[in-house]
């Protein structure tokens, strides 16, 4: 078959075997793998052995590692072939608790498919997060498997099992493992489409950074009787260090800050246009209506592409009910950073520290209640064609253009690729925003799913 | 007898009959008079008993007041006459709580003349706060009595049991006899010498106005991932706000702040110059070093004359151990200020709410949590002779010149006197900042006794 043949009998495939695939997934969805939850360790196992058993079955040579955890699944085809890529796919199988029960309309892992006014939706924990997105690129190497003969290029599959519990053996398990697991990019499937409804490709990712310290004053807490109108109060200064953070146009002030943040590519900027982002139902949902960030960036800028630092938590003096009339001794504060670009996070803290440092006036000095600790934010290379093929790819299925877009939060996994793995990753998932993960009714759109197997389809056909 | 002999005998007669007076105040010592628990109430009864019975003793007309709290002693001698001064004296027979018991060196209750290198003093609770300093003025009555044969001129005795329980029962006493307490001019020993050394009348007391309030922004807390650098965050908004309570100068930049404050008068100016206020001394005591108040004010003029606004508390965010990236739904803070001169309590805070609710940005809303209260200062009119007698009084006792000082916090009865019952108040007292009132080994130096009687004998022998 021409390879256009090819891809329109893999996506042939993929409809006419839907209800097995929903099968598999229901049966995926049974098994109650709550990481957090020592309870249920064995049904975690029990997932990883199902998948391993599945991917076998599939012709991959998988394995469930033991870890301190919860074990992890790995599997891999085809060998190194000159001009091929090397890819790695990421899923987790381990899912939120599902507390509380009384809030579910029915037992969380007995899914069913269910008719809604939006359509057919798969109703269980981990429909969406992650299970139905990671059997969606499973799917879609066994339709290609069926239509090929074998699986797509040279390919590792590496599920993890602790990913809601905050991946306690994943550093070490990628440390030890790393030549096995190296590859040349990684594709996770664990977000949504851009407002729910257009595909997108995660290409950056802020870092961040923390810091958390006291102003000392007074040796001891005051009456303000006796020295208010005298004596330093730390309170103001905790006040005025921290307006001083940003100037009336919503610019950072700590020295250097933008130093190594890099403009926003004009390809990129064109795309986030087009995207014609809602910031007013955005900002509408909690309340809000107004950004109020940099005076010069758009909405989409300001959490994708934009540095920031914020307050995260400031406290002083008396807080209790009532009144007492104190110069307090110390005054507190958090403050974040959300790193872009080569934004480095111990030269941002230190930057921080010394800028805080030269602003206290007499009688005060800070104490630093951590060490420096952070990461730098994660950024793509889309000039790797790959991106592109992957665009084309999922704007030829969902009919509307794919995004490359940012994330204003960290995914932890995609840095440890990029910082112990050395590897890119494409972030592609087909979550909506209503899917209710982490809360009870979980549910994935069955037409997300089926077309979430038909992308990766029309993905690996592109890439592998 | 000339009235120079008269008041030469009287001073005598305190010299000689010291050990009975101090006999008397270890008697009135031993008294229990714990106000603020109820287990103590017969032992208040008694304290007011006994005072009744050596008032009756030296020919006042004397009660015990039930209140619903404890009673009050009022006692009255002489009657009105043409161009006297009624006067009335106010002290407190009630004490503090004597816990931790362990760390007193004797019985709180079991009194002791002690020798110590800085001299000889009475050790007990309410030696000095107030029990040592209202038999002052008892003991200088007694002396004069002996010498004159009859009491000092027009006088009514007011000694209250609740001070150091928050006065419940004062202002409706106040109030239902009016007609009985209303004087010319009261006498208030409850205060100290001037940096323990410089006898001291104390003319300036400081009013207090609170306020407490939430900043309000996003309708839920928000994760700065999603949310940072776009939305609104509170916690920045009160920074700012709060910072701009006062300018770079320590000025309060409310509008109309100023407005209804006094110029210090020459006279006290000159006065408090002389006093050579060791401010280095006092803000080393607590660890601090310069004063940081309004740039062109001397320190005793920035805590004793000068209006204040401070920050006694701010909250928001994440406060706990750890970090939580989070962009908070509110802030909160509480504010008070120290008012001078005849600042109007209900004004500033009505002109501090308009001022901050001008600043708030779009999204952005106040909720004040408190009512408008507060009270104004108490600033005595020191052109009446009384005063610059009592001050040539003291000076001719301590041998070094007395001076009229201000209090940076405020007095509750000097304010109700005035406001109640519309007369000014001389606030005259002996203690020292060593005296421990309030805390374990409580203490009165027996020279302090013995010349603030003296002090009493010399002030009534001028005004009375």
């Amino acid at each position: 078959m021409s390879p256009a043949a090819t891809l329109d009998a893999t996506l042939a495939r993929i409809d006419e075997t839907l209800p097995e695939s929903l099968d598999r997934l229901m049966d995926l969805l049974r098994i109650p793998s709550i990481s957090t939850d020592p309870a249920y360790k064995p049904d975690c196992a029990r997932a990883a052995d199902w998948l391993v058993a599945d991917l076998q079955s599939l012709g991959f040579d998988a394995r469930a590692a033991a870890t301190p955890g919860h074990p992890m699944v790995v599997a891999h085809c085809g060998e190194k072939t000159e001009g091929q890529r090397h890819i790695l796919f990421y899923g987790h199988y381990d899912v939120q608790p599902v507390d509380p029960l009384t809030l579910w309309d029915r037992d969380p892992f007995d899914p069913e498919i269910q008719d809604t006014p939006k359509g057919k939706v798969i109703r269980a924990r981990g429909a969406s997060d992650d299970k139905g997105q990671l059997m969606t690129f499973l799917e879609a190497c066994r339709a290609w498997k069926h239509v090929h003969g074998t699986l797509p290029g040279h390919l590792t599959i590496f599920l993890e099992g602790e990913e809601e519990s905050g991946s306690p053996s994943l550093v070490p398990f990628l440390q030890e493992n790393h030549d096995e697991l190296a590859c040349d990019l990684a594709l996770i499937c664990d977000t949504g489409l851009f407002e729910s409804a257009t595909p997108a490709i995660t290409t950056m990712l802020r870092g961040l950074c923390k810091a958390e310290f006291t102003i000392h004053a007074a040796s001891r807490d005051l009456h303000s009787g006796m020295y208010g109108g005298l004596a330093r109060n730390p309170l103001h200064v905790m006040s005025k260090l921290l307006s001083a953070l940003h100037d009336d146009q919503g610019r950072v002030q700590v020295p250097g800050f933008y130093d190594d943040v890099a403009d926003l590519p004009d390809t990129l900027r064109a795309q986030w246009q087009s995207l014609a982002f809602d910031h007013a139902r955005y900002l509408g949902d909690v309340g809000l209506s107004v950004p109020s960030g940099e005076a010069d960036r758009t909405p989409l800028e300001m959490i994708w592409s934009r540095p920031t630092a914020e307050v995260n938590g400031m406290w002083g003096g008396y807080t209790g009910a009532g009144f007492k009339t104190v110069l307090p001794a110390e005054a507190h504060a958090k403050v974040s950073f959300r790193l872009v670009s080569d934004q480095n996070p111990t030269k941002i803290l230190t930057a921080f520290r010394a800028w805080a440092e030269a602003q206290m006036p007499a009688d005060c000095r800070i104490e630093w209640l951590d060490g420096i600790e952070g990461a730098g934010a994660s950024v793509m290379s889309i000039e790797d064609p790959a991106f592109e093929a992957a665009r084309t790819a999922l704007t030829e299925e969902w009919a509307r253009p794919a995004a490359f877009v940012g994330a204003g939060g960290s995914i932890p996994v995609a840095g440890y690729f990029k910082s112990i793995l050395g590897m890119d990753a494409m972030l592609i998932g087909f979550g909506r925003d209503d899917d209710q993960v982490h809360s009870p009714n979980e549910k994935y759109d069955l037409e997300r799913f089926h077309k979430g197997i038909r992308s990766w389809a029309r993905i690996l056909d592109r890439i592998a």
